[in-house]
């Protein structure tokens, strides 16, 4: 498969075993060039040293930067000290930096790509299937800030992406899940069809074998699509943001502790309150929100914000994160909002009053 | 004066006074933008007042992010204060960062503006000569790591450039010199006419008037040339480090001290050394050399490695510095090299050798 994004196009290599040929795949890509991975210390447990004998036999060069796993390695103190440790390692403009894990391993490595000597080679071999199928894909890098989530970063599109679907059996469960929210989001966003394929076949993909293959690899054509027609996020992309306002709003109300909320499952719940919105507004019939909201559940997902085990702050607190969020314009909110399943769009010029209630009616039920 | 990059094409407005019609053009240029002005403390004192006054005339909204002048502001934590300052004062994508400095304040501005939101608008109103011809135009931005200067950023192009020439009669004289290493080198590079022009008119441009102008604006053009023919530096835009390998090493060999030796400063020297070097090849005629060093030290600029103040390190460190340079590639040592005035070339595969034992001979002299 190929994002098509001129002199930058790449090829994203999806399937169980990719990993292995990785070598090989990159010495053609990257001829003579030497590789930092940078990788969190799980991934690093279960799956590094079969990664690094591949890249052994076929002479690539590489050290490695391990990160603590976890959302707070997206951090500027972990930046810097991996810019600075690619520089003690001596890297050049021709060298790569290859992110060996999940999103948070992705979006940190690909910051570090863009900024060392004001951008090197980045390949991306995604270890979990939200990286899979969505932060892998795009170019979108970054860290966070105290104000929020990937408020700092950079566009900077890999070289190559090679999703390894077998690495995913060693995947928690919870972890799966997660992922899987963003592989519903995108048949909720622009594509009903393949939302009623995964109503017949989820529990295929959960299995494994050629229907998660299939389910990848639709994901990331539609990333793709979207990517190569948009890539700066001018207009279309943004419907990527499908339930991610109020999920990155929760990721904040829980201080990122993942023990509390992953990113997939804000991003669960978030879509569930797009939904639930815009039928508030009228835009679609309680059918849809219900059919959604079966599936979601259904994957083991959480949907409302009772499911998130814990105190949450009060509404102004998430009434602030929303305004923080970087599709805001000119103070106006922004969402994502739906007029049914497959059938997304940008709504500008939300009422934050309406968001206000809706969301204080939500905390209390 | 207009730097053609496609959609990220901008303007350089050059001449005495542009300043002051900042209001209007930004606003002609970014409708609605609010701007963080980062500044240092010492152009803050001098002009800050008379820039917000303008603003505000037009109207436009403004928060002020002053650092402390000089090159070690351009760190990670200072570039992560600004960050979250902009973050704070909820600037959002479609509002723009505005350096108002010299290349300092310029470098770190650019690398927040890239940075924050992935990408906000940036506007530089450089402030001295340096800034104003170099700096300012083409797009690197970036900060220093301990291994090296510049070796962390992004290429960021503004939407704008206001280089006011008034702005320099308030100019130190030896910052006015540093700058002034820069406009000959681009006569150096691939000018001999300009460098004629200013072997003629050096006293009129140190004296302001037109014939200031005249040189801000062919340097300038000079330089908004080559970055249209080759933006993310791949060939030609390379012979603009003319001196700058060299002079990067010896501005880390005093520890980036500027009382010791400023950035143009280190420039001149690495200019004569670099056209040294090239003679002691075989490539040029002494008679250039003399006529370039008899040129930069009538400009009152130092041209040999004695003029800098203080013990300098063993040649070891020199080297070591030039090999952490970013136009190093598969560890072969690439130089700005001249076969006479005006026509410089890269060279790939310098033996490394042949530079010791030159900066061995020059270290001694």
């Amino acid at each position: 498969m190929k994002v098509q994004l001129g002199a930058r196009s790449y090829d994203i290599l999806i399937g169980r075993g990719v990993m292995h040929g990785a070598g090989r795949t990159i010495s053609a890509r990257l001829p003579k060039a030497r590789l930092a991975i940078i990788t969190d210390e799980t991934v690093a447990r279960l799956h590094l040293e079969r990664f690094r004998d591949g890249l052994d036999a076929a002479g690539i060069g590489h050290v490695c930067l391990p990160v603590p796993a976890g959302e707070r390695s997206k951090s500027f103190p972990v930046f810097q000290s991996l810019c600075e440790q690619v520089l003690d390692a001596r890297l050049e403009r021709g060298d790569a930096i290859l992110a060996f894990g999940g999103g948070v391993v992705g979006d940190l490595a690909g910051f570090v790509a863009a900024s060392v000597r004001r951008g090197m080679s980045f390949i991306q071999v995604p270890t979990t299937l939200l990286a899979q199928v969505d932060s892998s894909v795009g170019g979108k890098t970054g860290i966070n800030a105290p104000q929020g989530k990937n408020l700092i970063g950079a566009f900077h599109q890999p070289a190559l992406v090679l999703a390894d679907t077998a690495l995913l059996d060693t995947l928690p469960d919870r972890d799966f899940r997660a992922g899987y929210a963003e592989v519903v989001k995108y048949g909720l966003l622009g594509d009903a069809a393949f939302f009623e394929w995964l109503e017949v076949n989820r529990q295929g993909v959960f299995r494994g074998g050629a229907e998660r293959d299939e389910a990848v690899a639709r994901s990331c054509q539609a990333k793709a699509d979207v990517v190569a027609a948009d890539e700066l996020e001018g207009g279309r992309r943004a419907l990527l943001n499908l339930g991610h306002t109020f999920g990155h709003a929760l990721e904040a109300a829980v201080d990122y502790h993942t023990e509390r909320l992953v990113h997939g499952e804000g991003v669960a719940i978030g879509i569930m309150l797009a939904f639930e919105f815009s039928a508030r507004l009228g835009l679609l019939p309680d059918l849809d929100v219900g059919r959604v909201k079966h599936h979601l559940t259904g994957a083991g997902l959480p949907t409302r914000l009772s499911d998130i085990p814990g105190q949450l702050p009060p509404v102004d607190v998430l009434m602030d994160s929303i305004a923080q969020d970087k599709k805001v314009s000119r103070g106006e909110l922004t969402f994502i909002l739906v007029r049914g399943i497959g059938q997304a769009f940008v709504e500008r010029g939300v009422d934050p009053a309406a968001v206000r209630a809706f969301l204080e009616e939500k905390l209390t039920q």
